[in-house]
């Protein structure tokens, strides 16, 4: 709670909503079951640049330049910036966001980075020190194909548990005003269940989202009931299941809240993509193209939002080390 | 300043302490001039462990468990780290802090971590949603060589502008309790002069040190004579020179001022180091070691810590991109 330390769960003494959010995919994202909702479809994965860092960059500034002229406001109206990608040393969000001079802070939560940013975002408004606060993530299917598997062109068999790292970004603008509301969250503690399988990521994020959520329903005396929906990031169709199973072997039961990002974004069976979407785009794009925008008309009132990040590199799985996760959590609300 | 926005720039209201402090180094570093202010040297590389990258990870366990034990109180009443690292995906950090249980907040700012670890961990305080929080990095010689050089087998040269990547973990512990507060600081914003020599760090991160020293002056009405000590991250000899340049040409001289950790840890005539020290290891470090018990012991005062980084990627550079960086700082006070 704030004021009283709680091992990294919070609630907000001030009214720090979401004054505007952005969501741009790619063709393929774009292609899926909510292509509609997203705010920008963009069918070349080069994004008119010469590589695809640089079009991963091109997303970000994209998501994030949207989302202030929704606000309507100037981007020097922004205090901080909090932004990360999958992308080595995050060159994503360096290089994406250094034309626009806010003062950013480089985080690095793999695929939970969207919770995270939105934490930190949230906490630097409630401290005081900010008004208004941003964050925003990305991933690119190419980008992350080349450096965390095989290159393109060498056409590397996908396993069956294996997910699609969408191309895409979401970014999110805090401020007083606003019809959604940051009501508190829990920041994450890195779970590592001994999952060695690069290529089955929702099964070694499934105990750190189980764990963010089950401290986060505790600390705050709620219960499943007491949410429309219960978002998971990236987990797919296998650490979904999984989820879901973990919860219930200690009590609670998300079965009828539950939605997965990864789920989500494709269809599985016609887009070829195995057990879904993954990349720190996937779950924030969803977030900011369909359930923000459920929050904002009504068709929901209380959502918890866990994005989760598998926290290897090819380098440790290589040295043989398990992979560690992790999941942070928002907990967003309708103002009334 | 708390409480009114002001583009990354705060002060702190509530008492926010460095607690405790620890550093932790190899051998080269502890063979340097200020050795016998850390309070380990680790003259095994490998730290006991099988690869480079995992001694890296022990490295900043290390730095946590001292600090940890220094301020007498259990890993259980920490609330929240904030931790990230040079190596791809900050392996170094989720590897390290996996097995404390601890809230983690992973961050990327290359070698201005440190620097925006205290800032986001003081932050996190100053919202109330924390009492206690940390903040550690660290760097490793010989991940850092192969990453984003060459294997060390391969002998490469040197340029005459290079720095040698220390190995090296600081931590800091923040509460209400200690002798040195946190008063307030500058979140950074990217500055890019277009430089794309990744063997001149210091020239690509001097004009981030200098905006971020500079906003901080102008924002809070001091002069460089208000302070004891301006400390920069890790410019080496060159980017030391420049950053007193810079800033003399817009009229502010810290020539009595400043010193860089880059120049201090090594001495660079009888150790090979060229430039000096780097990474996140190195500013953390002798921050951790020397300056912090500095203000401990009344030494000095005032003190800014202003830890640089640059926010390339060897994939940004072989694409032809420039180097953009990023400097935070933190305004640290002796308590009377």
């Amino acid at each position: 709670m704030a004021g009283t330390a709680s091992q990294g769960i919070f609630t907000l003494d001030k009214k720090i909503c979401i004054e505007s959010c952005s969501s741009v995919v790619g063709k393929k994202e774009g292609d899926g079951p909510l292509g509609k909702y997203f705010d920008e479809v963009i069918t070349d994965g080069h994004f008119g640049k010469q590589t695809w860092e640089q079009a991963e960059s091109q997303f970000q500034l994209e998501a994030v330049s949207i989302a202030i002229r929704k606000a309507d406001i100037y981007k020097e109206d922004i205090d901080v910036i909090c932004s990360g990608d999958l992308l080595n040393q995050c060159i994503g969000s360096a290089y994406g966001l250094r034309e626009l001079g806010i003062p950013f802070l480089g985080i690095y939560g793999a695929c939970s980075t969207m919770a995270e940013g939105m934490i930190i975002a949230a906490l630097l408004a409630e401290s005081g020190s900010a008004d208004r606060t941003a964050a925003v993530t990305s991933s690119h299917f190419s980008t992350a194909e080349r450096q965390f598997r095989t290159p393109l062109e060498y056409g590397g068999q996908r396993t069956p548990t294996s997910q699609w790292t969408c191309t895409a970004s979401g970014a999110v603008i805090l401020s007083e005003r606003g019809k959604v509301r940051v009501v508190g969250g829990c920041i994450g503690t890195i779970a590592d269940m001994g999952i060695t399988d690069m290529t089955n990521m929702g099964s070694a994020m499934a105990p750190a989202a189980a764990e963010t959520i089950k401290r986060y329903l505790t600390a705050t005396g709620t219960v499943p009931e007491d949410y429309d929906c219960i978002v998971t990031g990236d987990l797919g169709k296998v650490g979904s299941r999984l989820v879901k199973e973990i919860l219930l072997k200690q009590g609670i039961d998300i079965t009828a809240q539950h939605h997965d990002c990864g789920e989500m974004i494709f269809d599985c069976e016609t887009q070829d993509t195995h057990c879904g979407g993954s990349g720190c785009g996937c779950s924030a794009s969803v977030l900011c193209g369909y359930f923000i925008p459920m929050l904002e008309n009504g068709g929901a009132e209380n959502i918890l939002f866990a994005a989760t990040g598998a926290l290897m590199s090819p380098t440790s799985v290589q040295q043989g080390s398990s992979i560690p996760s992790i999941a942070h959590l928002v907990h967003l609300r309708k103002e009334n």
